[in-house]
């Protein structure tokens, strides 16, 4: 995969791209990055990548004409269809399956934006808008790299334990099970003995069981797309009501 | 505020931390930023900071040690009352209304982790749990990250124009509405003409509908909190059916 990512602070990427997972894919040839200022293609002795909005209002709003012309040669630069994506906080939620469908592209332009946000014509080049949460960031850039990070550890090589790309929260729709690690004892707080039983099965029913305990606590709103059986759906409705009541109390 | 972050990792938060907003924000006084080695509180030739789950399963999960000795040792440097994020997947999801609580915290510590996930009992030193979003990433720097920029932007007196804070996608609790910048004309796409006409209440009035439409197409689940009078209301709830209309054909 190609990912391409237009910015004008190009410089805050460098050590989340070439650091740890990331720089370690892009060694191995199963990714590279391409990180472009779009002030290059900006005019004028200030290269200006920004101006007022029309109407009036305080903060500034990207100019349209840097983006069109940075996306057009970009695109030249590699000739694999590319799937455009403009990060802003009007996009649609970045979530696990959008993720997945994503690194299935052979290449990825991203626009990351600053300031009050962009020239809507700009939008006209975008396959897709991508937020990253409900909230309100500086810029751009911070999302382009959670992004950048969560398609990148999905292709194929990257991870050691292909597993461990899978067998996490959100891959059954929960949240993750409780993990332990030495020592068995620490500060009075002790790992739960099944995990020290060697019983193979009882571990799994035991994780599971957790998995759907701690959705129920703090992610009531994922069962709804859990991938759970009629068992482990009546065992989430009672803990449910469980919580309920002793909420009402 | 100070903010600490603890973090493997500390060798990636740099450009992000001292570029833009947050650099300005650190060298004006308003926040003090202080990332911290975790392998600083690791003990063996190694520093080893992770180890295997017990239960069995692929990927390393953090040691509870490094944790439980940094977290004491940073608390004691600063007597201010801090309060102890945990960035992790099965956290709280971060929205605007929990980034601008923690912007009223006189000292954020903020806990990263790696790998697999944490031993539970970590949990303990946490006040809050965190997520940035429903989505797997190779470890918690960059929500520390995420976290950091949005609750810093906060601050009094970071944000140049006061209005830029608030007049932004979520105050409303809608999407923002469309921004255009000059040419007014370009690559023929036209700017509204309303925009261009000068008359404050028609444009106040054209942003609000806009974001409310643009709220209908994207993120209709915002409307359960959005603050609208009961014109807007009756607006949105028309313009929702209208697309339903246009879906079922």
């Amino acid at each position: 995969m190609r990912i391409d990512i237009i910015s004008i602070f190009p410089e805050l990427f460098g050590p989340t791209l070439s650091g740890s997972m990331l720089g370690i894919a892009e060694r191995k040839g199963i990714v590279e990055f391409h990180v472009h200022d779009l002030r290059d293609w900006a005019e004028g002795k200030h290269r200006t990548t920004d101006d007022y909005s029309f109407g009036g209002g305080p903060g500034m709003v990207m100019k349209p004409e840097p983006f069109f012309r940075a996306h057009a040669e970009i695109l030249a630069q590699d000739l694999r269809p590319a799937t455009t994506i403009l990060m802003c906080p009007q996009g649609e939620l970045l979530k696990q399956p959008l993720v997945e469908e994503l690194a299935t592209c052979s290449r990825l332009v991203i626009f990351v934006g600053r300031y009050e946000g962009y020239d809507d014509r700009i939008r006209t080049l975008a396959d897709r808008e991508v937020s990253i949460g409900d909230y309100v960031l500086t810029g751009g850039e911070l999302p382009a790299m959670v992004l950048t990070d969560a398609v990148t550890r999905l292709l194929p090589g990257v991870l050691g334990h292909d597993a461990s790309a899978t067998e996490e929260s959100f891959s059954w729709g929960l949240l993750e099970y409780p993990h332990f690690t030495r020592p068995a004892s620490f500060e009075g707080l002790d790992v739960p003995d099944v995990l020290l039983s060697g019983d193979h099965a009882r571990i799994a029913a035991w994780r599971r069981t957790e998995a759907i305990r701690r959705t129920a606590m703090r992610r009531p709103d994922l069962f709804e797309t859990a991938d759970l059986n009629d068992e482990e759906r009546e065992f989430a409705r009672s803990l449910l009501e469980d919580l309920k009541r002793s909420d009402d109390r």
